[in-house]
């Protein structure tokens, strides 16, 4: 069987669940963390390194790679895994929310949606369909369907026929599927509003689908909304299915939603924050560029084993931040990653303890916690 | 002895040696070729990278780093190897050449030169005796005295004047330098005028110098003019001593200049060729942006055996290049790097084994060389 996933530990006091997820290209233990290679490229690592620090799935952009190199040429080479030398599994997303955050470069029918190029205005047009067989050709291993991700805020009746659209367009991709294909997941939809969320979760769950998305979310929504959206969600998706929560987030943000039941997240935070000199750390976040590391001979955090830690201080660190070097953007991003991969192994053994209540208190007043954005998106643009 | 070093083969051909240095941070073979760590980073890698790849020493920009972080920081921090995480030799330059290159921003005098930092616009003062304090600070292995790179062409006045004052510079380092300090290389200068590069040669080989620097040039000449003056400087300097050719080159040229008695290279030419996607390859240069590459599954070099050569084909090299993502320059640095290392070994070997003229001729054909740009300017910015 190409896709499998298997609930091995359910939390008695939570909704959350320790899984493990079986591809064509090996296995991946949940709630997962999937790092964004955006162009065919995590950026800045190379795949050693991703697996190094115990990377087993990452996530690549349709959108990027459709454009550019071209589906058809990844194809040609064999697949996005010989092509980016990468063993483990790929999931795709749709390309839907980089066509969908293009504004006025975009025009939306019952069809698909027609779009100009960021990079030279050539004008493209996608169906749900015409997305399966772009992914089918990127040789993934989980697909996304095509969907519209609503802005924040919409009208009801907006994010109502959007969502049915949505819906239809789901039906039309599983109508596409083809022997041999990649595991294909829905996204429910729905905006901010409980009902049409619940109509969209309902209408999803009942297609035959491997993996449910939560789509639409942490696109500017207060977080208690977001919370609420997931808590109405999560529910109506069959419990057998991984559900996987997408572009999401910070490590709180995480942790609340493996305890309503996500199993995977995918996030630009930790290598987009890194390169800008942002890093998480057990104290909070550190900014790399403040005067005060200048002589600092400690490493970013004591508590990190990673390659960065190891071997170099905050002063070579914002050196190399303030010079505008490349290592700056490999160190950094090597130490985020290593947090966030460590957060989610300390997230499934606590499931597996079940000790994740406790965990999850203790996180409540984590340092962290009152310096994160609540607004924060954290999508790849 | 922190500094020796030791000629183990000597050409009976040619004036080539293949020789042993020893510094207080281990041994390197020589001829050698030192990789470019401009502000304390080998531009893109890691020292374990650098490493892996045979690199034995590296040169650091005095210039740069005494502007950014500060000479005095990196004191303090405990000197330049615990700071940048690299344990074997580290050659400094004085600054000299990047000084020069300031045009309007600096002014020159019997005491030093004074300076505008390109960073900020402030305003700087160094002395030839400052620059030996201040590669002491920084610890390193190797320290050049401060010269003046004469720009290409000047008149035969403004070369004699400027070369005697190189030479009173030197003098003035020599007197000093302390107990524990780096071994301290003289810098020939003399412009292009035969009679000036010999009096510099002679004046300053009979000071107590550890090695000798041949300056001044590769800044624009032929070179046939550049082999000339090396021809006729390289047999007045002392023979149980090393030449250093700074700022060269091509593999060719290195080639050309070990057959004269050089010893030591630097030259950003690898590692900046490769952020811009020209490669070194055993079929001659290669411009991985080119079109005919998009699909091409072939490593960069099939007799290459680097990491890069190993895992990835040249369509997803010049995917990277395009997407202007970061991996494109680690991986065609590893590449560039690993090339030159493999060059300098073969010299070494083709020595020991009495073939380097052989090897000097089949060179006269190599493929790069009708490609190589004969005014190539190779010194960092």
């Amino acid at each position: 069987m190409a896709f499998h996933f298997e609930i091995l530990v359910k939390d008695p006091m939570t909704q959350a669940r320790l899984g493990r997820v079986q591809t064509r290209h090996g296995s991946f233990s949940t709630p997962a963390f999937l790092p964004v290679g955006t162009q065919g490229t995590v950026k800045s690592l190379t795949p050693e390194e991703l697996v190094e620090m115990g990377v087993e799935a990452i996530l690549g952009n349709t959108y990027h790679l459709y454009l550019r190199p071209g589906h058809e040429t990844i194809g040609r080479l064999g697949g996005l895994h010989p092509f980016i030398h990468w063993g483990k599994s790929i999931l795709t997303d749709s390309g839907g929310y980089q066509i969908f955050s293009l504004g006025d470069l975009r025009k939306i029918s019952e069809e698909g949606v027609t779009f100009q190029s960021h990079l030279d205005g050539s004008l493209h047009f996608l169906s749900p369909e015409g997305v399966v067989g772009i992914q089918r050709t990127l040789g993934s291993d989980i697909a996304m369907v095509l969907d519209e991700c609503i802005p924040y805020p919409s009208t009801y009746e907006y994010v109502k026929s959007s969502t049915s659209r949505t819906t239809r367009w789901a039906e039309k991709s599983l109508r596409a599927r083809q022997e041999g294909d990649p595991a294909l997941f829905a996204i429910v939809q729905g905006g901010m509003y409980p009902d049409l969320r619940e109509e969209s979760a309902s209408d999803l769950a009942r297609m035959d689908f491997q993996g449910f998305a939560i789509g639409g979310l942490s696109v500017g929504e207060p977080k208690s909304v977001m919370l609420a959206i997931l808590q109405g969600t999560l529910p109506l998706l069959p419990e057998r299915n991984p559900r996987y929560l997408m572009g999401v987030g910070t490590p709180e943000d995480i942790l609340d939603a493996v305890v309503l039941g996500v199993d995977f997240f995918d996030c630009v935070l930790p290598t987009r924050n890194a390169r800008n000199g942002t890093l998480f750390t057990s104290h909070g976040k550190l900014s790399i560029k403040q005067t005060q590391y200048a002589e600092d001979k400690n490493p970013l955090d004591e508590q990190c084993s990673c390659y960065t830690c190891r071997h170099y201080s905050r002063a070579y660190l914002r050196h190399l931040y303030m010079a505008k070097e490349i290592l700056s953007s490999r160190l950094n991003t090597i130490h985020n990653l290593f947090y966030y991969m460590n957060f989610m192994k300390e997230i499934r053994e606590v499931i597996q303890k079940v000790k994740l209540l406790d965990f999850h208190k203790e996180h409540q007043t984590h340092p962290c916690r009152p310096e994160m954005d609540e607004t924060l998106q954290c999508h790849p643009a």
